[in-house]
């Protein structure tokens, strides 16, 4: 972030505070029953984390606004949007996290779901926070048909064609050569579909006509390999404390990745390029579009 | 259904087929990729089943149509509202029978799916299904304020304070004694709410008022509780061949149940006062409710 404009940093935090705020609210307390389950949801929801999914919700949001100052309905239905797709990540989070899944105890430098309460709390945290997302994106104070639009989006991107899909493919390939062509493609469904379904609904909610969609849908597909390849590197190149998670984890499991296929030099080759695509995107959508510039280069940046 | 009138017969053994074509339609594919996954998602769902579900979808719309008739568009949406419940449903019995849960291998007279697959598939494929059901939503023909009134519904029903929050009570009440009201309390969310939404989503679809919407209410709360009397009572009646599913297990896992509670005859007579219920909340709509009074009858009469 050291390399950012300090107003795109102190932008960030104050999202990312803003929107732990919004989920703090928004979750069932744990004093209502089931308090052991609502428990669970908030410590795997409220742990932290980089709220990428949601920064991009608001700042593709600033860009597609009209007026330039978003109404106060739509500043509602940005949190509830921002908030939904933070539910589905901490869901796939505690679901890729099981035992049968990754089988990984450390998270965001915590215990993971199951480690700090048990299998089948995880499994039905995980299980109950996609519904609240779909809930969340329908109190949404805007028109119903966008409202539709928004749902259908993350439902999606949320699965079998999307995230689901992806983390399918994923777990098939352990120990099976990939060619580039499969991995990127596996990683456009396990990450880029969420993170571009992130971008697309702050556009949906703000207004975006189908000329801002079509940049914004650009610039989401260059983030969204960007931030998969950003993660491959870091998985090399850092160790467990830096990473709050298991380090070294993907090579230790013959998984494939960037790092394995394309080599270190090769994948930040891939990145700079990436990062390039996606201001090239958003130059068509002028000014506004300053934060998602800023969020490119914040995800390319981690890798330093 | 020997005890039902031949026309309800007829029709719900149609509408079963019927619902049975729709899910195959709408489900993806087991030749798009991640085949492996949507093979899980087809056999899950596929695997035939009672589809009372989809059957309150399509009784209440008939209760609640002003016409008497269903356009074609209401058509498609109550097939999209009847596939939906189905495939929450599906989503949490592959959960359910997972180790980490129920840990059962026997379905509907079939491996359960993590059997038939492995445990890392059958997790997704619930986990995809989830999502699935929320976009068939997103697709109905109808006004997009009523489609956004039945996601929040189905959102609720399925979510922490109603199915999966049910299902987390009954984990923690394994080998705990429940009061009655608790145990009523747990199976309202667990199977009542689902039972629940599909009755009032039938209604949503097809236009319902809100004296209807009533009725239905009234009428889904006393059905969605007689329906887990009855489990409750087959668990003990019945053997597994039968069943389809494991018998006896619920008193092996010392887990409380209407029969460990009130005993036999008590929850027959609970069951016979339910249906009373149930009859008396469809009166006030007339004769368009005969299906929903047929599965009542229906539901009251697996105690055979």
């Amino acid at each position: 972030m050291g390399r950012q404009p300090v107003d795109f940093s102190a932008w960030l935090t104050e999202r990312v505070e803003h929107v732990e705020n919004v989920l703090e609210q928004l979750l069932p307390s744990d004093t209502t029953l089931p308090s052991h389950l609502h428990e669970a949801m908030r410590y795997a929801v409220l742990g932290g984390g980089k709220r990428v999914r949601a920064a991009l919700v608001y700042a593709a949001g600033e860009a597609s606004l009209q007026s330039g100052t978003a109404a106060s309905a739509q500043q509602i239905a940005l949190d509830h949007a921002a908030a939904a797709v933070e539910l589905i990540h901490a869901y796939s989070l505690i679901h890729d996290d099981l035992p049968c899944m990754d089988d990984d105890s450390l998270r965001r430098g915590r215990p993971t779901v199951h480690v700090k309460f048990d299998e089948a709390t995880a499994m039905l945290a995980g299980d109950a926070l996609q519904p609240l997302a779909f809930e969340l994106l329908g109190l949404m104070p805007i028109a119903p048909a966008l409202t539709v639009q928004a749902t259908q989006l993350l439902a999606r991107s949320a699965g079998s064609l999307g995230m689901v899909g992806g983390q399918a493919i994923d777990c098939d390939s352990v120990g099976h050569a990939l060619t580039i062509e499969q991995l990127q493609q596996m990683h456009s469904m396990k990450t880029g579909a969420l993170l571009e379904a992130s971008v697309l609904l702050g556009g949906i909610v703000a207004g975006a006509g189908s000329a801002t969609r079509k940049g914004l849908e650009s610039y989401a597909a260059a983030v969204g390999l960007a931030f998969q390849v950003v993660d491959d590197i870091l998985d090399v190149t850092s160790d467990t404390a830096t990473l709050g998670k298991t380090a070294g984890k993907d090579a230790a499991e013959n998984k494939p990745t960037y790092v394995s296929i394309m080599g270190l030099d090769g994948s930040r080759d891939l990145l700079a390029s990436l990062r390039d695509q996606a201001h090239a995107a958003l130059l068509p959508l002028g000014p506004t579009a300053a934060r998602l510039a800023g969020i490119a280069d914040y995800i390319v940046g981690r890798d330093r």
